[in-house]
């Protein structure tokens, strides 16, 4: 085993309070709505009624004319992409699509769709402006679900897309937008030598993100071209990146701040309002606040894919898996999609399986677009695995855990995608699960056990950080991270660490577009590892400063320099000569010594280590109306290194909560006119605190050395297992392999009335 | 001649349009009144009714007691400070004092002194509650001219306040808090050798700093002991400082923003409100909201000092000046300050004189403490210097350029203060202002010419900057220097020609403290200096990051890139093999090669020149109204580099406007009960448009070595020569000699009637 024990730090790995915390509580800190601009009108959008319609006209003159309207824009006031998939920036690539998901252009393609928007003195005057736009439409037959999206002859979406990476090229125009298909070994032959092979169908609907605050934004033009934009999301610099695409204005001429973010999980990563309240403030000249409605949000904002997949997986009896295969379609609502292809390669990602095939299909429909969600795409097929996996334990009569840990992935094992397993650590949360003293409690009546585990390749990508050091001794440390999962908190103690000054010496801050380096959203499991890196690199580089200014003053050579302890010490040769000079002092006497500290820091972050989670959850199913109650839940995840091991613990707890109302409960139900029936939290039945059990956690931590504090990414990989692992036990609860979510009581009730009647 | 030819470059040296043009000239721009925070109180103060009282007590119980008080302070809510001079920091070294010219705590020392302050839901329900506040005063005797405070038997200003840097050590408390002299050779022996020796007596009154924007600021403390604190002043640092210093709260835990600010002329640099709003706003738990009346600027914010100043100058027929003294008295007002140092510092230091002598005193009264004002004290003393000089011409019969360049100052001679001249420009200024073409224009009946020159020793001290730049290639540079004097434009330019790249692909900003390293105030003729070295600094090492960038793409050394032109080109022995990779091409592929790009630099800025100035005016004196018009005004100085010479001209012309009003109109008036009389802008009479001529500017250009650009600071100089010019030119029209200042109609009349009647 390679398992690298983490160091030892004075406050990484414990868990102080966050810099965040009191003015959350106490109702001071600022959220997206809570910025509103001298003089700023009020955006609202007109929303497409129907779920597929021809736009023949939009006759604005009307509104326009309303007192107290300021500006008015309609898709047309967009700019258009063409719509090719070539071109070096991601953020380009995917334009054509991406700008009419900000406001339709030639069609309204899904019920919901902006198509126009207003700004005006105040809300009402703005409601009264929406009234009067009037839309030409010409009402088009429409596809909702994965089936009638690929039927033969089914209405196509988008009349000019063709499935790309088919071979022949085809012929006609189809709402797949896109294939992805990858093979190891051969799977043919690892069919052929498995004692026991199984098929399964699964299929998932489609469930929103759920995050508490709705979408706002305030943008404010200049009138020499810049313009200022406060946005609540994962990731200003790319709100910012996407405002510019879509208005035409120079990035860099946009300062966007970063508000507190009341919950994102991938669903706050695109723009919607942004572009339009620019527009808005371009023409009306004043600053424009935007909020969305809980109805805006579930009719208009990316869900989660809903998905139907085949998977197979053959065993030996002795629990060696000697093949896998994955298909997979993905529904993506109106405009193409990737998650599917993360699908295909975290299916199987946390196994070493000699022959593997992953084939996925994207599919277009009349729905809202989708999102990232928590580990985006693999949560579906992770589900699809571990069910197969469950039977196949099963079938050999293994513990289930046991052949799980018997094909866990090791460093160095080929996975889908050409990719190469880069870290351990998921054999030994395997074994922290199986250890678990609750794996042991016995089952009653109507209960049974599910084991899951799931794997989720996490992101680097890039973190601007600075760090500064104030004249009273205290360090601010700042990133280009929205802090969505207590960062402030994590990037505190590790400059504390860093330094080796107390916690409460470092002030913890987010920064705007124009104060800190190019950073990435706040997503893939990223931050604490990322931005970490780059806190940790900006802080090195003060200490270096720190110790050439001792250096100056003690006369000595810089290499003559140690700092621990938060303080410039003599090394060896000198040892006695000088006091150490503390962090407080020498930033006392800065000003005094040659000038103040500072540094910054814009880096590419590599060495990132996937997310691994394991867990099993005891459940005990109604038989008279199908209920499933969640007795117990135990979900063990290697953090590499836990640096406030209560937010690790939190997002582990997270994930496996709304792992368990995507598996029980959450869907979106769509009437026969294409129209979303249950658009608000009423209706849409997330779990709440009554529907939990105390989740159980175990950190496993098997250092990354290649994070000083050997940090891995632990935000996601949680949600990936829970779903199979709830299936599972509803599964082995009632005897009835469950395929499709939600298992709600209809579902389950339904499975239960096949079994026959109760003897 | 050492002149050092400035570089040529594309921009600097140029006009382009300013960043903050726009929004200042659409109203877009936000001044300190501009931002009101969602729940703000508003913030009032109640002022001392007395020029000098006992507070025996203070009863806020009614106040507090009215509906929609949220806090009340008074002094006692404000730390105390030893009554000492010793200690380490600046800042701390005279915060007896500040605070309580923040609040006053034992005594009230002036009409309009702060007493106590109400936050309120409004401002009338403010304006009530300061009428309830009870305060007991008992009146005390009061002094408030220079003559009265230096009296024997004088009410004291502070009971235990001896006057510091006297041999023997006082035996009673005075109303001088100090005394500076020093001497370079000897002086007697100097008037010895003198054939002509000029002695005068001079006097000038306060005036104040005319900014056009009251003060305001806004306080918002959080629960947790942080607070962020928005302040139009002319250094957010300092303003965080003080506000920390004198609330007790971490300096690093207020995160201060600046606005923009609508002049400040030295004005701008002390706390007033700010410490203040804060405290009520930690009550309320809310943010608080405060803006001064302009009665408020006028009787509670510094103005300059009144002087009492005596110059003896002696020279040999030749012109060589042999010998010069100063004496001095600077009136302070309620508290101790430092600007008659400078007063004795800059009387003579552009001159070479081998013996001068200068002492100063520092009088406390019972008025507004004084502030800063654009060359702080140089100004009084130059007056009376240059016009000992005009005598001093008239008497050897010398043009009086040709007098001040026979003994202008250059780099290597002695001035007082054991500081030796470290640039020349002096003398290339004074040939500059001979060689100007209205120097030889002839004057009429009634008409005088007055010729002056002034030094002021500019400041460097601490910059902090920032360089990024965004993935469109735009370079975003921002700095600690709240932007007074067009710096925005300033930096940009000399970051395009840093980065080789047209002046609109750099973004110019002002950062918040917790944004940007350290910086001191606006202020000293400093920022285009200071500022600009530390804004090229993070350039470069930007710069050598690209560079790394395209080694790393080219796979050759660092040092085989040479960067030009904004491009990084293969030096010489790969010349040819790449492409030369530009600035946006290294910005829009960092994603993909290794991440963005960004630095920070906090330095202690060494080699910064002092200001030099030279200038002629032309009058007419209407003998029956004894008004005084300016016909032409000519000012020179050296700039090193003027890096935008329309705001280089501008800060002249500013200059010479404020010295112009100070010569002319400006002054406190007094009444007996020690209340200033004319508190506003109808009764103190400021220059307007119609009073002032074109004001002909011509920049020398001797480069300053120790700045990439040349840059020597331009913003105060003009000033310092500019009262002692008008004096000049109005005692050669009259043919009286004008000591006492302002030179409105009254004064000029009467020294008119002295002249007997008209012949």
């Amino acid at each position: 085993m390679n398992q690298i024990a983490p160091p030892k730090r004075p406050f990484v790995g414990t868990r102080p309070v966050r810099p965040d915390g009191v003015p959350k509580v106490t109702g001071a800190a600022r959220y997206g709505a809570d910025y509103t601009p001298p003089g700023a009108l009020c955006g609202k959008v007109l929303r497409s009624p129907h779920a597929h319609a021809r736009i023949r006209g939009i006759d604005t003159a009307r509104a326009r004319a309303l007192p107290g309207v300021h500006a008015v824009v309609t898709g047309a006031d967009l700019p258009d992409f063409p719509d090719v998939y070539s071109g070096i920036e991601r953020l380009q690539k995917n334009s054509h699509h991406d700008v009419r998901n900000v406001m339709a252009k030639e069609k309204a393609l899904y019920h919901g769709q902006a198509v126009a928007a207003v700004a005006a003195q105040d809300e009402a005057t703005a409601k009264a402006a929406l009234a009067l736009i009037a839309v030409d439409y010409q009402p088009l037959p429409f596809v909702v679900t994965i089936d009638a999206a690929i039927a033969e002859d089914a209405p196509l979406v988008h009349e000019t897309m063709f499935t790309r990476n088919v071979a022949p090229a085809p012929l006609r125009p189809s709402n797949i937008s896109r294939r992805w298909s990858d093979s190891l070994g051969d799977v043919a032959a690892g069919f052929a030598v498995a004692d026991e092979v199984v098929e399964l169908n699964f299929d998932t609907v489609p469930v929103h993100q759920g995050y508490i605050e709705p979408h706002a934004c305030v943008a404010e033009c200049h009138a020499d071209g810049t313009a200022h934009l406060w946005v609540s999301s994962q990731g200003h610099f790319q709100m910012r990146d996407l405002t510019a695409l879509f208005t035409g204005l120079p990035a860099s001429a946009i300062r966007t701040s970063p508000a507190e973010i009341g919950g994102g999980f991938g669903g706050k990563t695109k723009v919607y309002l942004e572009p339009v309240a620019m527009l808005l403030s371009q023409r009306a000249g004043l600053p424009v606040k935007m909020t969305m409605s809980r109805h805006e949000v579930f009719r208009a904002t990316g869900p989660a894919s809903d998905s139907k997949i085949r998977v197979k997986i053959g065993a030996r009896r002795d629990g060696t898996l000697t093949a896998a295969e994955i298909e997979l379609y993905y529904n993506s609502g109106a405009f193409p999609s990737a998650p599917f292809i993360n699908g295909c390669l975290c299916a199987f990602a946390h196994y070493a399986i000699p022959n593997q095939r992953g084939t996925g299909y994207d599919v277009v429909s009349n729905r809202a677009m989708t999102a990232a969600y928590r580990a985006p795409g693999s949560t579906q097929s992770c589900f699809a695995t571990e069910s197969v996996l469950d039977v196949l334990a099963g079938r050999i009569d293994m513990d289930p855990i046991d052949l799980r840990l018997k094909n866990a992935i090791r460093a160095g094992d080929a996975q889908l995608g050409d990719r190469t397993m880069s870290h351990d650590g998921f054999a030994e949360t395997l074994r922290a699960l199986k250890a678990h003293p609750k794996y042991r409690q016995p089952l009653g009546p109507n209960r049974g056990r599910g084991i899951a585990a799931g794997f989720w390749h996490n992101g680097a990508g890039h973190s601007g950080a600075t760090c500064f050091v104030n004249a009273d001794g205290v360090v601010t440390v700042a990133s280009s991270s929205p802090d969505i999962g207590g960062s402030r908190a994590a990037m505190a103690m590790m400059a504390a660490d860093t330094f080796g000054v107390p916690y409460d010496q470092i002030r913890s801050e987010i920064h705007d577009t124009a104060s800190v380096p190019y950073g990435d959203v706040t997503g893939g499991s990223r931050v604490t590892f990322a931005t970490g890196k780059a806190i940790v690199a900006a802080c090195t580089s003060v200490i270096a400063q720190l110790k050439t200014r001792a250096a100056q003053i003690w006369q000595v050579d810089a290499e003559a320099v140690d700092w621990r302890d938060g303080a410039a010490h003599p090394s060896s040769s000198n040892v006695g000569r000088f006091e150490p000079l503390t962090l407080r002092e020498l930033a006392e006497g800065a000003s005094a010594s040659g000038g103040h500290f500072g540094a910054s820091h814009g880096e590419t972050m590599t060495g990132h280590a996937p997310g691994l989670s394991a867990m099993f959850c005891d459940v005990e199913v109604d038989p008279e109306t199908g209920a499933v109650k969640i007795l117990d839940f135990v979900t063990c995840q290697d953090a590499g290194r836990a640096v406030h091991p209560a937010y690790v613990e939190g997002q582990m707890q997270g994930a496996v909560a709304q792992g368990i109302g995507w598996a029980l409960n959450e869907g979106y139900v769509y009437g026969p006119d294409g129209v979303l029936q249950n658009a608000g939290w009423l209706d849409y039945r997330m779990p709440v605190a009554s529907d939990l059990p105390m989740i159980d956690t175990v950190i496993v931590e098997v250092a990354n050395p290649h994070h000083p504090f050997g940090v891995k990414g632990v935000a996601e990989a949680g949600m990936v297992s829970a779903l199979g692992c709830v299936a599972n036990a509803v599964s082995n609860a009632t005897g009835r392999r469950m395929t499709s979510l939600p298992l709600n009581p209809e579902t389950v009730l339904r499975a239960l009335d096949e079994r026959g009647p109760e003897t």
